[in-house]
């Protein structure tokens, strides 16, 4: 990955907005910037060379992977991190942007850098994240092909008698069988009318497991992850024959999914392809159980910027990655999603993930 | 889950320290005053009854779950849902505390409120979370059972051959088979020299998997997660015959998390533990290849108060659960941790994680 090259955009940047110190803290901007799976901070100054400070726990890492053009300072185990930290960006000085942090750390900072600027940069960093560069691009390919074989083993499985939580576990160990690092999120298993619930049944007492049957949906949402890179894709299955209302529904959803995807293209407003969804659903009275946004960006963390809502006001543009999901849900009896992730290119979208949608019957 | 409970202590202690109004919104904040797993807000308040708001996508599970003393809200999918949240905290008035929020949001929420007092109260919510109450010792015994039970999966398959990854499908597989919600943490399973890093290797290019050799120490650190609450458990194997520095430095870290163990009670300092390990592993000239706190404290994080570090003023109570874990890291040859979940007990630990390990090799 092009570290150095980041690093030096940021700097960019940092000019550009008249920020001196930026520091650093966030897991996945560590990844981004450092190739570093944190705990740890980087802090970047107009004022000296890039520095990874980290805790004694992360020592041998940062000194066998950390790149070249990083200094490595490792704290040590009787000093508060964070004090180190503090300490350092304050005997720099000038005006300090942080990426993110909790509340407390911030104050803490904040106060220690009583004469300096301090002041949230995660923004910069989205300009620089959002567009995806080749290496990048790669990672989440691969990502996504790992997304299909887990979709695959998970329909391969599916029939009557078979439990979310035995499906669940043939995604997982697929999705490390075929080289991911871990599930990009927790897999949603929902079946029969917890397919309704979009992030599938609360885990709760007696309600834990469940066997599918004969008229259920089920939708499966999953993602793998490589080198830190997120997929996401959802399918939904129908276990026997489906009535009229639920293959209706199955083929709004269809249509309102590749009718979005006409306009996720470069320089559309991020709302847009999800009011072409939500107006084709709404020929068919689906679309108030459309009940979320059409996707969302996603790349080191499974949701990023840019947001595809109806109430997002930025513009799609070439390298940025996003899902398209629109979906149906019926409280007590059946949902349907269907989603794939979305290279965005001059052309129009690629799809990423490729698993086939026009079946769904499981017989 | 006792809601209704917490809520109430919750409005106590917002009474003794002044506030008005507390503003959750953290993800395991949210499960543990209201069962619903985000996302959402719930709006605690000394002048209205309390609230819980969600995005549409959360409506139905809303609906369904959220115990019935909360009055619920879904805001509608063209409307912004951070605004909505705080247009209702500023029209009740008063002083606002909130749990934790991005920067950005928490700086949105600032100046909507100017005239109120907004302050970071996460302190407040951990004086409830860090004591475990019956359901969730209860549900960390079973997350506790189910991480022994992927040990054991994970154990049987250890030979010269197998890869990490293969390892890491049996055990998440388990996980799910055994009616875990999910796995803690990014499971680790880290071999030769890779064991070394605590964190495991980090995924680049090549580095992706790596087959177990004989020669090889393999450090497996895993969890499950039951109704949100988490376990943690950390073995070391040797694949074959370990030499005679690999045994002393295996015995050293079981006489020092056996002996750290003796002073996890109540109304210890959490940084005593941690110093008897460290006393223990210097006996034997390891403690400084010892780079990480004792432990942590854990239920609906994987990570809570109280930090068992050097650096921790905190004091152990009766019902909080921890961490017990000192390693030895030998940078390019192994490592070794040993790792139980605890319950602090008037009678001193409990240990949750039963997994044995004075059996170590596998031949």
């Amino acid at each position: 990955m092009r570290y150095r090259e980041r690093v030096e955009r940021l700097m960019t940047l940092m000019r550009l907005h008249g920020i001196d110190n930026f520091l650093v803290t966030g897991r996945s901007n560590l990844l981004y910037f450092t190739g570093i799976d944190g705990p740890g901070a980087l802090l970047v100054s107009t004022k000296r060379s890039p520095t990874l400070f980290v805790p004694p726990l992360s020592k041998i890492a940062a000194e066998t992977y950390a790149p070249d053009f990083l200094e490595v300072v490792a704290t040590k185990i009787d000093e508060r991190f964070n004090v180190v930290v503090a300490e350092n960006v304050g005997s720099v000085g000038g005006a300090t942007a942080v990426d993110e942090m909790p509340l407390d750390d911030y104050r803490f900072l904040s106060g220690l850098l009583a004469q300096a600027e301090l002041r949230p940069g995660m923004s910069v960093v989205w300009e620089l994240r959002e567009i995806k560069d080749e290496d990048e691009i790669a990672a989440i390919r691969r990502a996504c092909e790992i997304a299909d074989r887990a979709m695959r083993a998970a329909f391969e499985i599916l029939y009557p008698g078979i439990t979310e939580n035995d499906v669940k576990a043939e995604i997982a160990a697929e999705v490390y069988r075929s080289g991911g690092e871990r599930l990009a999120f927790d897999v949603i298993v929902a079946s029969g009318p917890r397919s309704a619930l979009p992030h599938g049944p609360l885990q709760r007492s007696g309600e834990h497991d469940r066997a599918l049957r004969e008229g259920d949906a089920v939708v499966i949402d999953l993602g793998a992850v490589v080198e830190g890179y997120h997929s996401d894709v959802t399918r939904t299955f129908f276990i026997g024959r489906p009535d009229s209302q639920f293959t209706s529904a199955y083929e709004a959803v269809v249509a309102a999914k590749e009718a979005a995807e006409q306009y996720i293209k470069p320089d559309t407003l991020c709302g847009y392809p999800d009011a072409v969804a939500r107006n084709k659903l709404a020929e068919r009275a689906l679309s108030e159980h459309f009940a979320h946004s059409l996707g969302h960006g996603l790349g080191l963390d499974i949701h990023e910027p840019p947001r595809m809502s109806p109430t997002s006001s930025e513009k799609l543009a070439a390298n940025m990655v996003v899902t398209c999901e629109p979906g149906v849900y019926i409280k007590g009896r059946w949902g349907i999603r269907i989603e794939d992730t979305l290279l965005v290119t001059e052309r129009g979208p690629e799809r990423l993930t490729r698993f086939e949608y026009s079946e769904y019957a499981v017989s």
